[in-house]
């Protein structure tokens, strides 16, 4: 009589998803049942490069609910170290295995899936890829393993390939071991989700703390010794390494769903609709790392695997299981960095992607403080904006500051969202007071001068 | 050949008319003159509590431009001490008093004027009221005034009337110097500008630094000895008072502009159009704390006294002036305040004006942190949404916080600014990072509460 529901993936998308279709659909009408190949559920991802820097604990105080809560509390039958290998739409089965018990092999029913298994770090098929000291940073257990890896072998040089948010911010965090920190970045600069002019700023801030940077440099192969890592040749010379994180990004785990025939867009994941139903499949859902969402801006698929997606995808998918509506409306390309002692932010589209699209823009770039200027903490905060040529849309906008800069550009976002013009933003009630803000706040001098080039 | 324009009011408003009429047109084109009753020019008076607290430096750090800047940098003649005494629009002069010279009266003629003579400090006529030792915190020549007679008098106890913005932060100002502090309020809470159960709040954070807070009381009269204030006489009780700070709010400086037949509005704030011209007088401007402007939800007119209204208007009415096309939209409500260790932050309605306004509405609550919650420095913040039902727009929002809140109101007042509803808000690309926020939101969860509850 009942329905049974069968999450992979037990993070952030999963767990939403079956969260939210219990809230909706009691065990009698909806039995639960959610694979995870790692130990853990329901993780911050986003919170390992802190754990493994050591300045936050871990790894449970970065697990929202654990297995066990999920059993008892919520009626979902989690089972964690279960792989799933294959998902037949056929017979409506995924096969798992067991990876604490030889692999056993076991094939479950269901009626609903959801499809959630993530991403997976991009490893180049480089000579030595696959040596003992060679770092992907994913999931929880990655993290460990990094850990577990610095504790045991002591290592003192660390080389960290590509620059993204996950490689500077595993730079940092194996500084806060002591290691001496290289990092190789192929494009010209390191941050290339923000403008070259941005970019330079977070470039200055990493190596005024001693970290090296290297740009335009490819990777071409690592060396082992006794199975370890030991260094990592480039198109320009040879670095030593006693171990190396890889920051090259990730693609969807997507393989699985391929070979069970779903579509695949953008960078292969998966192509689901509003409410995230696999395109074509009723009863097959897909959030989180591994789906394709659209770019409000642009109106193209996208790729952008980020954990606050991923909640709102599977809250999304979960609510519908559950017989509500809900939609997942897209992205407009929003995040946020701490880089060392800087807080870079990004919403909307770069001048390259703007380029691309065919959009005809303006920039412009103030440097203002996030607190009155006489105030005690002021620090100086630059705030970019790009906007539509003619119409004044805002199309873009980029922050770099040190304090309290970094989540002003949700009031950018914000706007964005809702396609006002930077000469309307001129107007905007924002908040006002010394402690907070100069008496015209950053986003309104940006907003000016905007304006003022629009007007040129 | 060329015209006069005249302002009066050397302040935020007044001087960005100024500043901005002379970007567009040049000294033989527009002459500038602007008369100033105090000795200062372009100040942040919102920075005088911080100042008086010792805070922050003062009186030059808070003065962004001086008169001699404005008379060499932008040949803007301004003429501080004169007070304006009378506007003659049939001669179309002003008539001043040259404080520093015996008060000796001039005659200057105007073809544009700009009426920028902000607000001044609600003194009831309680007997003793005008004793020495008695302030209203309008002016860095009041601020002076404070610091000056703490100086010299060394007052051990303060009262201060009021636990509005200016009350709660003269407050902290006078304990800075070591006063035992009273707060009188008529109220029942301190900071109606939030709603009674963000207020107690604020009550909470003060007593515990050990500001003592009556509210429901109502002061009758001061006490007076030697021409020195040394107490308060409330409904409820006697106080004595070493120095009593006024903190009653403000009301507009339009004797003046009464006297001149200008249009008088709600609280008796200037009536002016969008472009910041007063209604039915060609040539004649107005901006800042002596103007009334529209609130964009309510569509009534309000008078609302801030320092970033105030040099948006004057930005206004200068570009106008100088032939340029520029409107003042609306505000709706933003205001943020540091509250002792808390952060304050309100746009749009609170639940009183709601009502008043005949809005049917429902209200969330949510308890989340600044940053994810394991990450160090991870302090509560409250978020609460004001919806209107069926249609679920957000209405209004307040936050109460730690660190790193009061500003996030800028996403909300710019929601709001855009007729957002709460459910489409559940859907905003914001900015995530675990340095910056838990990955969901405060602001996403407040509008996850709102939209469950409009539908019940």
């Amino acid at each position: 009589m009942g329905e049974r529901l069968v999450v992979i993936g037990g993070d952030a998308a999963g767990m939403s998803a079956a969260s939210q279709a219990r809230r909706r659909r009691g065990p009698d009408d909806l039995e639960i049942i959610a694979f995870e190949r790692g130990h853990f559920t329901s993780y911050s991802a986003c919170g390992i490069p802190y754990w493994v820097g050591g300045l936050v604990d871990g790894p449970d105080a970065l697990v929202a609910r654990d297995p066990q809560t999920f059993r008892e509390k919520h009626a979902i039958d989690v089972r964690t170290r279960h792989e799933v290998t294959a998902v037949d739409l056929d017979r409506r089965e995924v096969v798992t295995r067991d990876l604490d018990n030889g692999g056993t092999e076991t094939r479950t029913g269901f009626d609903q899936l959801v499809y959630a298994i993530g991403a997976v770090p991009i490893k180049p098929a480089w000579p030595g890829a696959d040596a003992q000291g060679v770092f992907g940073v994913q999931t929880l257990d990655d993290g460990q393993a990094v850990r577990d890896y610095i504790e045991k072998e002591k290592p003192r040089k660390g080389v960290v390939v590509g620059a993204g948010y996950i490689g500077v911010e595993m730079a940092e965090a194996l500084q806060n071991h002591g290691l001496e920190v290289i990092v190789l970045e192929r494009a010209d600069q390191p941050m290339s989700t923000v403008d070259p002019d941005m970019g330079a700023l977070v470039r200055t801030s990493m190596e005024k703390l001693g970290i090296v940077v290297h740009t335009g440099e490819t990777v071409t192969a690592l060396r082992e010794a006794d199975g370890k890592v030991v260094g990592v040749d480039t198109d320009n010379g040879h670095y030593r390494a006693d171990i190396v994180v890889l920051g090259l990004g990730v693609r969807p785990n997507t393989q699985i769903a391929k070979e069970a025939g779903l579509p695949l867009g953008a960078g292969n994941a998966i192509v689901t609709d509003q409410r995230m139903r696999v395109v074509g499949h009723e009863g097959i859902w897909a959030a989180g790392d591994c789906v394709q969402t659209i770019h409000r801006l642009t109106h193209e698929p996208v790729h952008i695997p980020l954990g606050t997606h991923a909640n709102k995808q599977g809250r999304v998918a979960g609510v519908n299981i559950g017989g509500g509506y809900a939609t997942f409306p897209g992205v407009i390309g929003t995040a946020v960095t701490k880089v060392c002692d800087l807080e870079v932010a990004r919403t909307g589209l770069r001048e390259a992607d703007a380029e691309k699209a065919g959009f005809a823009y303006i920039t412009a770039s103030v440097e203002s403080t996030n607190r009155a200027g006489y105030f005690p903490g002021a620090k100086p905060m630059v705030v970019k904006l790009i906007a539509e040529r003619v119409s004044g849309r805002l199309l873009g906008a980029q922050i770099v500051g040190r304090t309290e800069a970094a989540k002003r550009i949700d009031g950018l976002a914000i706007a964005l969202w809702n396609g006002m013009t930077v000469e309307e933003m001129t107007g905007l009630d924002l908040g006002y007071a010394p402690p907070y803000a100069p008496v015209w706040d950053p986003i309104l001098i940006a907003a000016r001068k905007a304006t003022e080039k629009l007007a040129q």
